[in-house]
């Protein structure tokens, strides 16, 4: 990618050449790293070569030369595979999975030296899979969590952050059960709750199911994850996701009772606005546009009518008015023929730009100002 | 709106101006009908008024001369003033709550003529409120839930349909309980589940917070909604809204048990990709873009600079091909100075989008081709 700033002289090996080792394999390479790979799929292996993000090794021993490895393998396997790398000469092992305590405690039980181990997670997941979606500049500004255990060595941190670098994220230390606990939280609790409230619309007919709106489809989203890596990211991380579970479910089952109570409306009245309160204030805790803090934004809604191009035209209007845009969705409802485009601006710009959209024949009203 | 189609020769009254009273008032004047506007707040009313929406009524009593009253008001109210209405000699009665058995039952408890009443729910929720963004086009092409009593009569049902007709939409007949069991599900336990994820959040410095990802922002998007008007749907909505919390989290309960218990890791796998796999099949039931049965469709990620204009120059593009975008998301992750627009495109012209726009110098890349 990057060809400007100082190459990146290093030797770089990459066991596993899925979505994000292929990833890492190509920035490693756009950043100047001679790059070794390694896969069990020589099919697999062959299409990360053909994409240019390395060259095959011819075995593992090969890797042994390499500054530095990084185990992209399924979460379940990554503990083992450290293992072996780190007993077969390897110099400095790391890797990406999304759970940090149960590999970290494979290495350390198994007696491998772990000044030479330490564990990464590139925060950049997406409900995709596959060499075929690596992109060098997949983990570009995203954070890039980096685990040391209290005998990682400091060289061996350095490398690791040199990697972290070379891909153009942002590294952050944390211990691997500080980790697993934010993540449960963050991102893996979501998931299963995604999943259980997409589940229970299961003996719906399409027919009634048809009657959910864009809030249903948003907040079940996730749902469509591959079952496969969940069900290793969860297993491997048990008791930090059983505690995010209980904490994101203990208020709905706490408010179900008080429903089902002979409880006075003004207790379940409160009772609601608490939640949907706390539900606010944990939303203005994620991040905003660029990691900034959350700024106010505002909305503007757009009628798009559904040809190809009318959005193109209704984004030209927009820059045309030297109006940039925070953010932006398109929302088909069901049935509809036009969509909706819900357009973020600053709110300085929010009653200009329906004024001038208006002047162009567009139907658009201004929305709610919110913390973006 | 429509000029076009015959004209609804019908006086309408619409008793509160929000959002959807607006609404459904201007689209009732641009089917031919004429207005009348009634609001306890006259600045919300004369804000509705300049709105064209209709005319000003001069008191509750003048509106026994409409063929039809619409009950647009908040739902703890709606059953006593459908019943004030009702009483006052008001022809024809419906509301628009998002709930509907427990104004009926507030009717029927009256004494008032249920022949006269029927209620409704046009099903076209935002996250926003208020007359400035009404629409008469707000319910075009969506579903309408009407739900007429035992004893409605079926002229009062034919004068709620055309008036669902005026404003565009599809009329769905079912009874108030499997109403409110249903959008239990749908609707009210989703918008809980979503604000007890994000509500679990709170404690979190918002230096982890930003470890989010997209995901999570989805899943917890409609926690920005208003507990004031959340507050009184849950608690028009009791048991069925129990019912539905319980049935979306019994399967967390279970499985944060099992977590937690010492069981074999092949149990903790199959427990997750079951619940997940229910998940998928969950999603496959929400209904596509203009309520098709789901299909195939296909992504294309590109990296979009964060300048007025680039979204524009990347649909002008796509445009120029003759690609129809299904769907379009942008997406812009913590610290990133660039965004990913997420275009959804038929399957057959993924790979040829593709090619065409990194032809044009965009870093596109072939995305999942998922169910839509």
């Amino acid at each position: 990618m990057s060809t400007e700033g100082p190459r990146w002289d290093a030797q770089v090996a990459v066991v596993g050449t899925g979505l994000v080792g292929t990833s890492i394999a190509l920035a490693a390479v756009a950043a100047g790293a001679r790059v070794l790979l390694y896969d069990v799929d020589p099919d697999r292996l062959a299409f990360a070569v053909d994409r240019a993000a390395g060259v095959p090794a011819p075995g593992l021993a090969a890797l042994a030369a390499a500054d530095l490895t990084v185990v992209a393998v399924p979460p379940e396997r990554v503990g083992a595979a450290a293992v072996e790398l780190l007993n077969a000469g390897t110099s400095v092992v790391t890797h990406v999975a999304s759970v940090q305590h149960r590999p970290q405690g494979d290495v350390e039980a198994s007696g491998a030296d772990l000044a030479r181990f330490c564990g990464g997670h590139p925060i950049a997941g997406r409900e995709r899979s596959g060499p075929a979606h690596a992109d060098p500049g997949l983990f570009r500004d995203r954070a890039w969590v980096v685990c040391p255990t209290t005998t990682t060595a400091a060289g061996t941190v350095a490398v690791v952050e040199a990697l972290v670098a070379a891909c153009g994220a942002r590294p952050v230390r944390m211990g691997a059960a500080e980790h697993d606990a934010l993540l449960a939280r963050l991102s893996h609790a979501p998931q299963l709750v995604a999943s259980a409230l997409s589940a229970s619309l299961v003996g719906l007919t399409g027919e009634l199911a048809a009657l959910a709106g864009s809030g249903m489809r948003d907040t079940t989203r996730i749902a469509d994850s591959e079952p496969d890596l969940w069900a290793q990211i969860i297993e491997s991380n048990r008791e930090p996701v059983a505690a995010a579970l209980q904490g994101a479910i203990a208020p709905l089952i706490g408010l179900a009772d008080l429903l089902r109570a002979d409880a006075p409306a003004a207790d379940v009245d409160l009772a609601v606005r608490r939640l949907m309160e706390a539900g606010r204030a944990g939303r203005a805790l994620l991040p905003g546009k660029h990691g900034r803090a959350p700024v106010q934004a505002a909305e503007v809604h757009v009628v798009v009518p559904d040809r190809p191009g009318a959005l193109a035209d209704l984004l030209r209007t927009i820059a045309d008015r030297g109006v940039n845009l925070e953010d932006l969705r398109v929302e088909h409802a069901p049935g509809q023929p036009s969509g909706v485009a819900e357009l973020v601006v600053a709110p300085a710009s929010q009653q200009a730009l329906v004024s001038a959209l208006r002047a162009h024949g567009w139907s658009a009203v201004a929305g709610d100002v919110t913390a973006l």
